[in-house]
Parts: C-alpha cells; structure tokens; sequence
C-alpha cells in the first residue's frame, strides 16, 4: 500500500513517518521549500527519508514570502518568546501560515494520485489544533471530502484517505509512541528560528523541551547560547 | 471589497475578473506557472490583468512536472487531437492535472486570507465540469467548507466565498457574457500544445473555436497552419 507521508523534519511527522512504516506502506515523503524562516528543517527531512529508507522523496518548491502573513514567512514579524502552552493555545499565533496545511494537502493529493497511493499521512496533533484553525479534526473532515471530489481516484475509485496518527496526542506521547517505532530525534529540527542550533525559546522549541522535560529526558539535539534550560512547564 | 481572481489567461478566467470589476470588486489577480506545456498562457494572462487594470497580479511558481500525470505536465503524453465536444465530455482526459484546482485554490485562499479578501473567483464551468472531477459544483462546495475551516478569518470572522459565476454556461453563453463585459477576446490565451500560436486541434482549441463558429463568429487570435478552420460542431 503506497502512502504520501507529509514530513517537515520535526518530532511529529517524523514519528508519522515511522508509523506508517508499521503500518506497512511503501512510503512517500513529500516536504515543502517555502521560503519558510526555519528552511533548517528540510536538511532534517532529507536525512530523515534517507534514514528510514523511503521510497522516494520529493520537495517541493515556492515562495509564501510573496504575499508573507506569517512570522514564518516574512523575517519582519517578531517570533513569539518564552511562551508557557497555556499562552500558546489562547490564541491563533504569528507563526501561523494562511492555508499551510491547505496546501501542503493539496501537493499531497496531487502526487498521491499521481502514484495511486491510498493514504496521505499528517502529522496534526491535539497541541497544534489548539491554536492552528487548520489541524482540527472538522478541518481533516472537510479536506477528505475534497479528496474524494477533487480528483479522478475518488470519483471512479477509493479516495485517498487522510491520516492522522498523532491528531489526539500530546507531544509526551507522541515522544513515547516515537520511542517504540524508534525514530531517531537526534535528528528532527522543530526550531522557527533559523539559526544553525535551535533557540530554545520560540513556540516550537519550548514545545518540545517541555515534553522532553516531563518524561525526564534531555531532548538530543543541540541548542544555542539562549537557551532556556527548564523550558517553561 | 477585495477579491483573488484565478487568472490561467483563456476565455473563461478572463472574463471572470470583467465580472468581478463589474460586481465592484478590487481585482487581485493569481496565477500559476507550474511548467505547464502552455506556459505561453502566462503572458496572456499577465497582458490581460495589465488591461483590466488590476490591483496586483502575483505568479506562485513551482514544478509539476515532478511527478507528471498529465499531457499539460509530462510531453511524452500526447493531446488529443481534433475531438468533438460529445467526445470531450464522455470520460476524464488526460489533460487532467490532479488536484489542480485544489491546489490553485488553496494559494488563492492563502493569499485571499493575507490581504483580507472576500471573494475568490474561479472560471469553472458546465463545459468543463462533464470531464474534470474538480469544476463541478459539490467539489466546489467542499472547499468552501475547506475555506470556512482552514483559516483564521472562516473561523474567527467570514470565511473567503468561492464564486464561479460560469458555473452553468456553456462556452458560447460565456462569449456572450464577455461581449457585454468588454472583454479582450484577442489578449487570451487557450491553446494547451505551448507554440506560438494555437494549434486549432487540442480540446482547448476545439472548445473556443466551436464557440465561436456556433456564435457565426470569427476567433481573434492567430491560429497556426494545423487550425482546423471549421472545428468540429
């Protein structure tokens, strides 16, 4: 069974990745070049593909910096600092991308039909969904009907189903679920930053930190001179 | 009232934004280079936007010959040739690009959010709709509810409306609509096999050709030495 696995490089689609492994299927991983702040992560997503022995690997190109809207496309915006979850999850946040997932969804779609794959995997989760419109269960819902409308598989066959393992997880078990399928974290990049060693303090990265503090474990990889070592719980 | 306008350059995306100037809108216009085999209809599309006189007219670029799938994205897969309008509409062909539309229409949401539209127009239409999966109406209404969902401003405020207002004509009803609109007919574009001038025989040809003949017109654009000088009714 062919499957298009959405992959940015992070924690949470890396463990997707490896899910779908131990699912059975021949996986696909598709990442985005965007022009995104934290263009880090594709490095991370390359290395990751390789590691797990997918079958192929496409990035694809272009540039959300021609209309910005997002701290994570247009360097003017200020990324969030030292922010606890609950300050994260009061509101839509700056790092938010107009229809990211809308898109990514869609180049899913159109590579996963072009290769008759079954399922397309996102990593969406119950953090995420908090705070970003398009991580919602009702949102996936909506994009699985356009699967099956929008395109020739649909409507003459099966449509691609949506996949989200990780949609009512937290990240520590998403951690945990990640140490059993074995994904390597030492190689996963979260950081918006765009530095060469993650901040340690922008949304993504206290994210992370804050679970690995409260499963008692050091996150593995490195982190520059401003981190916040007890990342805030 | 802003509005994204899907701009491919042919008949129908024309005269699309001639209407929503009409309706009172301000025009944003988008458009795609994704290395199609017709990227010519680029330069009619960016002719026409500069006619209408536009607010903005951005071109989101990347490569869907990546993974091919279609006659528009992959030359070793032939155009049809010299077909009727019956045949046209009997099965999908293979001019379809999957999940074309779900990803024009996911950048137009993307953009339409960032500069706080309220409309995007899309130029599908009865014609198209009897071979294309994602030109017909309850496709159109899922991503509606995509837009309702997926976004910041569908959940906080309005969601962005999708409106086609082809939707129901055939493609001489459009022609009739454009006269009234004032629409360029000599600045567009239709043409898939990417010369110089249109070929006369690909179904885009076949399509505006007939129309205009049924209309006892005379298309204005150049044809080359292949036009089919009566296509087929």
């Amino acid at each position: 069974m062919k499957a298009v696995i959405l992959l940015s490089g992070g924690l949470d689609s890396a463990t997707v990745l490896y899910q779908a492994q131990a699912d059975g299927c021949d996986c696909y991983a598709l990442s985005f070049d965007y022009q995104q702040r934290h263009r880090r992560e594709l490095t991370a997503a390359r290395t990751i593909a390789q590691c797990a022995g997918v079958i192929d690997h496409q990035v694809v190109s272009f540039d959300l910096r021609q209309w910005g809207g997002s701290a994570l496309t247009d360097v003017e915006i200020d990324l969030p600092q030292s922010r606890s979850l609950a300050e994260m999850s009061q509101t839509i946040p700056v790092t938010y991308v107009p229809a990211r997932n809308t898109i990514f969804l869609s180049f899913a779609l159109a590579y996963g039909e072009t290769i008759a794959a079954e399922r397309v995997y996102l990593g969406v989760n119950s953090l995420d969904y908090s705070g970003y419109p398009d991580c919602r269960p009702d949102y996936i819902q909506a994009m699985q009907t356009v699967f099956q409308l929008g395109t020739k598989q649909g409507r003459e066959g099966t449509a691609i189903a949506i996949v989200t393992p990780l949609i009512t997880l937290k990240k520590t078990a998403i951690i945990e679920l990640g140490d059993r399928l074995g994904v390597p974290w030492e190689l996963t990049w979260s950081c918006y930053a765009g530095g060469d060693e993650a901040c340690g303090t922008c949304d993504a990265c206290q994210l992370r930190l804050t679970a690995f503090a409260e499963l008692g474990r050091t996150d593995p990889i490195p982190y520059g001179l401003n981190r916040n070592p007890q990342a805030s719980l």
